[in-house]
């Protein structure tokens, strides 16, 4: 750490106090490295805390705040154009906000004894308080080179939508979140699609139970290659030929879903702290082990409530807000990220699945003692039209009944009965609690026990 | 209370510690009033608790347990038979829950001296402890004695569908919950239906903004009379007059639903007291003011975790939830009810509305010092098809930002935001809380930044 920053960081302790700073002479530089997510939400909230401060993003693509989320619908052609996954023009931030915007450059280098980033065509651009929100980038299986395209960008989907547009045959190496909503997405869109999963089971982030009732409902409809790894991939005429450590396969596109890695090696080269899994460690004001930096976003982690541990959850709707946290300390206006419990829904074929808080192999490698239910009950009013099985697994603390997990499977009303669950699970309730847990109800939107709280009922009673 | 009850009410403090009573000679008998949700909840959880205990059941009606809710869609149609309302046969509680059910019989006194319930053919049922599940009857308009049908048992409902099936013009008396439910079901059934309200709009429980906007969707559908009261109801040849105090009316049918009166006159002829509105009043035990008599659903009270007050909330899940802890205190083993806001959700038409905790006349009402957020926004991704408009409102009292009360209104997952948000306000979260609330996120069911994180936001910046 330079004496530079100490200084920053002394009286930033001072200057946070203050939505409007009193002390400063010139216009304040914030720099947001990163035109995702979590780096529109830091340059907003930061340029409405301190209207006078300069506000600039660096973006190494061509787009700022778009909806990476909705990348494997735009895949299957129901989003019809990319501009459908911009949340707002460019406009919006340069002339509405206020913000500067810089497209198509990467940073190279923070410099934090200059207070400078340098940009990949030499130029450095100043900063008084840095937020760092680089995202994170496709993993690329191990031992392959080439022949295999993950999804990155907006523009890295443009041009993965123009191969898929021609391929009859696609095969995707992965069957994690990602792997299958696009299997779900591309087999809907006609594709022949093909999955190389390393587990015994898709989704390996459900526990064996509730998750075997996916993986049946999964592998019903889309051919899956289980406990098999890609060993070799060569371009073979106008296909791909794909050697595993089970069999050879032919396809006409190879994408890999095994995981992201951020990136965070121009904040490492600064000797900004990371976790083991390369992500920036981060506080509650997202800011970094060097003060005056911020971090959010995928590249970054958040503290996770049940264990308490700082960790990467790489999740949209967890960039925003940490995003905006970021952008509004290194404004002076303190915010504190509260944490998260990693609350993730996936659309599979017709099937909501979801998962809040820690599975069974997290919850044991935390060294907590816990028991579990799983339930399966009616979505609806056993009489009422459209009611459809709904499997709802909860994990609770052995020592106060805590609950520290739960997984919802089904299709109808299971995504919105795992936000109910992830709102007790961010609430502390116990099984009890759940129970008694005040859910309206009426015959079209769930049968008068409901699953949530038939799970706290024989909770209660283990 | 005679000595009999005080005594037993001391040896409770005891017994209720253990669920196996240690000091009891003969089999315990516990009498539950009332077949339905709270009644069958309570006698069910009683013989669970105490496998020799003598479980008794008399209801006025033929039928126990069943589902009373469903009644609007029995009358629709989309139910076909008055079995499939019926959560269990007879036999689930008789002989395999081991409680004897006695139908087609009403008590007619409380007799505390001799600890047992009289019943109107002169038997009289002894009782160690009574619990009250008598419900409620409709409310009749005021000044209306006769040509006015209510619904308030299944038999009623049975003859109500043949009454409904030879309508063709019904008139409905009372624009609240079941005012709109039984509008939305009948017309969609091929009704002309007439709705008389003595308010200005429609569900009356939602604040005028959010409510305006279902008002304008119901009036749109449904020929409402409002701030008009029924003066006169006569029988005409095959139909019925109706003298409003703003117009003359003539229908097949005219449906009661201004609310509910609970059936606690024995209760009261008993000495146990009840609230302004005639229900009776419990602990967190559903014990009533006389040790040993417990009371849950319609008929009793429950505490309102916002105000603290005891009150009235006749909602299924709730009688279900209060009868399981009376029964258990009953038999021997402890719960407590921590109280309920009153979650509420009714279909009409397509759109799904709910309210949650205290709206802007209650929280007036009780002195609460409270801002408020309303909020317009879509349900889904803006590019994934099936989205549609969504409101949120919410309260919150100044002094903490703690949220106090819900409102959402929509076409599309609007139900089960609603539930979100009664976890959160039965949590006892803060607006902050609401917005960090980990909402986990997908395009199909959700927008990044989902209606209930930008309710909790934008209060947070107020």
């Amino acid at each position: 750490m330079t004496e530079e920053i100490q200084e920053i960081s002394e009286l930033s302790a001072e200057f946070n106090k203050s939505i409007y700073p009193i002390f400063q002479c010139s216009r304040m530089d914030i720099v947001v490295i990163g035109g995702g997510a979590a780096g529109m939400a830091a340059a907003s909230k930061a340029k409405r805390v301190n209207r006078d401060a300069n506000v600039t993003v660096i973006e190494s693509g061509s787009f700022v705040s778009y909806a990476e989320c909705g990348i494997p619908y735009f895949l299957q052609g129901i989003v019809k154009s990319p501009n459908d996954l911009l949340h707002y023009p460019p406009e919006e931030f340069t002339q509405k906000r206020g913000i500067k915007v810089i497209t198509g450059r990467v940073v190279t280098k923070i410099d934090t004894a200059s207070l400078s980033v340098l940009l990949d065509n030499g130029t450095a651009v100043k900063f008084d308080r840095l937020i760092i929100a680089t995202g994170a980038r496709p993993r690329i299986p191990q031992g392959i080179a080439t022949g295999v395209l993950g999804i990155r960008s907006l523009e890295s989907a443009i041009r993965l939508k123009e191969i898929i547009d021609r391929s009859k045959t696609i095969t995707i190496i992965g069957a994690g979140v990602l792997g299958v909503e696009l299997a779900s997405t591309l087999t809907e869109a006609g594709k022949k699609v093909k999955v190389i999963s390393k587990y015994d089971r898709v989704m390996p982030q459900l526990d064996p139970d509730i998750g075997q009732i996916l993986n049946d409902y999964f592998a019903s409809r889309v051919n899956v290659e289980f406990s098999s790894s890609p060993v070799e991939i060569k371009q073979d005429e106008d296909q791909y030929a794909i050697k595993t450590t089970v069999d050879d396969h032919r396809s006409d596109l190879v994408i890999a879903a095994v995981g992201i890695v951020p990136n965070s090696n121009i904040a490492q080269d600064a000797g900004i702290k990371l976790d083991q899994r390369g992500a920036i460690i981060t506080d509650s004001h997202m800011e970094t082990s060097t003060p005056g930096i911020y971090a959010a976003g995928d590249v970054a982690t958040v503290k996770n409530i049940i264990t308490g541990e700082e960790e990467m959850m790489p999740l949209a709707q967890i960039a925003n807000k940490a995003g905006r946290v970021a952008g509004s300390n290194a404004a002076g206006s303190e915010m504190n990220f509260p944490g998260a419990v990693g609350s993730t829904l996936v659309k599979v074929f017709d099937m909501e699945v979801g998962f809040t808080g820690l599975n069974e192999k997290r919850a044991t490698a935390s060294g907590i003692e816990f028991g579990k239910t799983l339930i399966k009950a009616k979505s609806r009013a056993n009489y009422y039209p459209g009611k459809e099985d709904i499997y709802v697994k909860i994990l609770y603390r052995n020592s106060d009944k805590r609950i520290i997990g739960g997984q919802v499977l089904g299709k109808d009303g299971a995504a919105w009965r795992l936000n109910t669950l992830a709102t007790a699970i961010f609430a502390g309730f116990t099984v009890e609690d759940l129970f008694y847990d005040d859910l309206g109800y009426t015959p079209p939107f769930g049968p008068v026990w409901d699953p949530l709280i038939i799970a706290g009922s024989v909770s209660m009673r283990e």
